[in-house]
């Protein structure tokens, strides 16, 4: 007999995975090496080591060790928010009448209300090993600022948050929670950075820019002693910690004799797809049964589904390396939409080098008034309001549940919920009172992103 | 040898208990009863049901089943987020250095953010079964409302919430959630009731009151057909129903063979205080091993520490039945504080009997700045970010753990962490920028309120 399969599985604390998994170490195709702004070589430890923790450079380079150590310091604060649980959507399902299993990893349950908190406390870990005093990093949303907060307070580590000026008006509450936990926040731009002060000369109105951000967070990095950057997508590292979720949704699901047919999560950076996946993805690349995979991004930022797999740079201010990813060129500007998270012009390269090569199944578009269809459906009979970016998942798991009623088939479907989405309330209030956008960009305005894709003669 | 402690003790949901803990069976003196404000004589089941569901009468009235059955399809919706954790708070023992030992029961981890949504969920289920329409209530710092708003959801009733108008205004957060939950919502005092008609024709700029805003929920529910009326606190059906977070705890205890030596709660109405201790208290009804039970109170309204036990009336316009409690008077009007749960001027009769006999054993009155310094000191070692009202918890939580580090016993706390503050940040913002308050009222501010306790010669 099936065992019972109850509403939420805990795993217990011995069972927290005690390595994280590098997919680079079993992928086919390794993806392009990360050039170096200036001379267009390949990044050596030594370029980063300025920038970045060593140990987190070490991570950041490492295509060949399948397993990397979780540190015991690392793993005790984990025990404070994991494992978080998987649940089955057992209420969803009977709304949807559908015959498919439906599950979902969740990983809103921590303070900073997102899976963010997984690398921020990992790198915030090799900060205060390395002997540091502090670190520095950007912040849009706030969620990414908010979970380095938390991380940097419980290992006594400074921290400078340059959070994007817009947000930083509009946003007070983000702001309070930082500081409740001890960061210093800068309006970006500000005038404690040379990157701050001239844009504030140039454009002495402006709301700021992510990009904007994260040069001034790289430059106090850079010019304040004992100090290094942190940066919460994109990176490998950042993949690399984030497996935890997926190692610890598919022990959860083995534990039930249970094995996704269909694996889905939003992508922005590729922070949560990549962890959600990994694990899954390490049996596809082995030739085993292996989930469908989806990566779901909103139809007003489309990287995956209309960009270019090509080397850009990482930063709309040109000052970062150049990685071979799908983008939409660092100068494209999405129209304004409610999933902060989800407004990068680019694609984590591993991501990235994982759907050129089709070991990523498929990618998808998703209109944000859907996308906040889905969230109302889904908080009104599983509770949990979820953040927009994790919405976006939802809705194209509720697609692919809605089919299984029309086929028939009792398909299995695991989706991350990445977040909650407490601090989204005027984006639903926008979405009760109807007035959503959902503006597409045309292939004219695509066309203007890619203008900016730097042309490199050569390099492939 | 002791088996070794987790950080976080989930039961699972087999263990979930079958029966809510009526402690009023095993009371050594019942509380005295309620009274009608009319005739002065004690309600009967036929007063209360035109404004409560049948069941819920019962349950009021209800002093002699020790365990009353929790029906199953309420333990469906508690199994999305029940059972809840028993933290044993190890990053904290550290912090302070102490040898106590301290756990924390979490109710904070749904969307409704606190212990509401235990009575909720309760409350809409019996007002569904008896084939109701909808059901009214008010709600203050939003809370309640927001979980009632959940509970309606998920049980397809129309839900019409009034909302002190003060909240209405500067929480619009607030009420985006109850909508989104599909509530309605309105500013109290509305033009919707006579009550409210009547308040803004004497007072057009009022911005509401919580004794207001029941008066409108109530008239709702007695004047629209298929209506009823809920509320979150004082109720013996509120404390039945939150017997779930003691029950949890005390399983969760045993199962690692512990046992506190003190339990600790905020208390506003009683909810959850009186749900916390219920089954340890039963332990003290029948004269065997059992916690030290403390109150913890906001020191700007001290209902148990400086209140009179006496019949009065439970909302400020007079219209409900008085109930023998401690109270600082129906007219007193606590100073501004951050903790909206905590400002009720009367507390649950279950309680007020229990410390006014000696079985709770002691109330303490903290005050504002040294409850958020708790309140900060918790987030940044233990990540949740707490709400105002468990906050006064942690502080005295902290406080005993302190003492047992200057006399070396090694207690074990149990303490009751009821939300979180994700709606509170104003309140951390006020304590990061320097500007909380710490008015205790006068002698003279109580004499005050006390005048408003009725006088009724011959009634004790």
């Amino acid at each position: 007999m099936a065992k019972e399969i109850p509403y939420k599985i805990y795993l217990t604390e011995a069972e927290l995975p005690k390595a994280w998994y590098n997919v680079r170490a079993d992928m086919k195709t390794d993806h392009r090496p990360i050039l170096h702004p200036g001379t267009l070589k390949p990044v050596a430890a030594e370029d980063l080591t300025p920038v970045f923790c060593e140990e987190l450079v070490k991570q950041e380079l490492n295509s060949t060790d399948r397993y990397i150590e979780i540190p015991e310091e690392i793993r005790d604060f984990y025990k404070m928010y994991r494992p978080s649980p998987l649940v089955r959507a057992y209420c969803l399902e009977k709304a949807l009448g559908t015959p498919a299993k439906i599950y979902y990893k969740y990983e809103g349950g921590n303070t900073s209300g997102s899976h963010k908190l997984n690398s921020a406390i990992a790198q915030a870990y090799y900060a205060k090993k390395q002997g540091l005093k502090g670190v520095t990093t950007e912040t849009g949303a706030g969620q990414w600022g908010t979970a380095v907060s938390m991380a940097c307070s419980y290992f006594g580590l400074d921290l400078r948050v340059y959070m994007v000026k817009v947000s930083y008006e509009q946003k007070p509450y983000r702001k309070a929670v930082m500081e409740t936990y001890g960061a210093k926040i800068f309006a970006s731009p500000s005038n404690t950075t040379e990157a701050g002060r001239k844009i504030l000369a140039e454009f002495p109105d402006t709301t700021g820019s992510l990009g904007c951000a994260i040069s001034e967070a790289v430059e106090a990095a850079l010019t304040t002693e004992g100090y290094r950057y942190v940066l919460g997508s994109v990176l490998n590292q950042v993949l690399l910690h984030q497996s935890i979720i997926g190692l610890e949704a598919k022990t959860a699901m083995l534990k039930y004799d249970e094995y996704p047919d269909i694996v889905i999560g939003s992508a922005g950076g590729g922070s949560n797809l990549g962890g959600l996946m990994a694990p899954f993805m390490e049996d596809k690349l082995a030739g085993r049964r292996a989930p469908h995979f989806i990566a779901v991004e909103p139809a007003s930022c489309p990287s995956m589904t209309r960009g270019k797999f090509a080397y850009d740079f990482c930063d709309t201010g040109k000052v970062t390396p150049l990685a071979k990813m799908y983008t939409l060129g660092s100068a494209f500007i999405p129209s304004a939409n409610h999933a902060g998270g989800l407004r990068y012009h680019g694609m984590s390269p591993i991501l990235s080098q994982l759907y050129h090569d089709g070991f990523l199944d498929e990618a998808r578009a998703v209109e944000q008034t859907s996308v906040f269809d889905a969230a109302v459906q889904f908080a009104r009979v599983e509770g949990i309001l979820p953040a927009p970016e994790s919405a976006h998942a939802i809705r194209v798991a509720i697609d692919e549940a809605i089919k299984c009623k029309e086929s028939g088939e009792e398909k299995t479907i695991l989706f991350g919920l990445t977040g909650t989405g407490y601090f989204d309330l005027s984006a639903y209030m926008a979405y009760n009172e109807g007035k959503m956008s959902d503006y597409i960009p045309t292939d004219e305005d695509l066309e203007r992103g890619f203008a900016s894709i730097p042309s490199l003669p050569g390099i492939q």
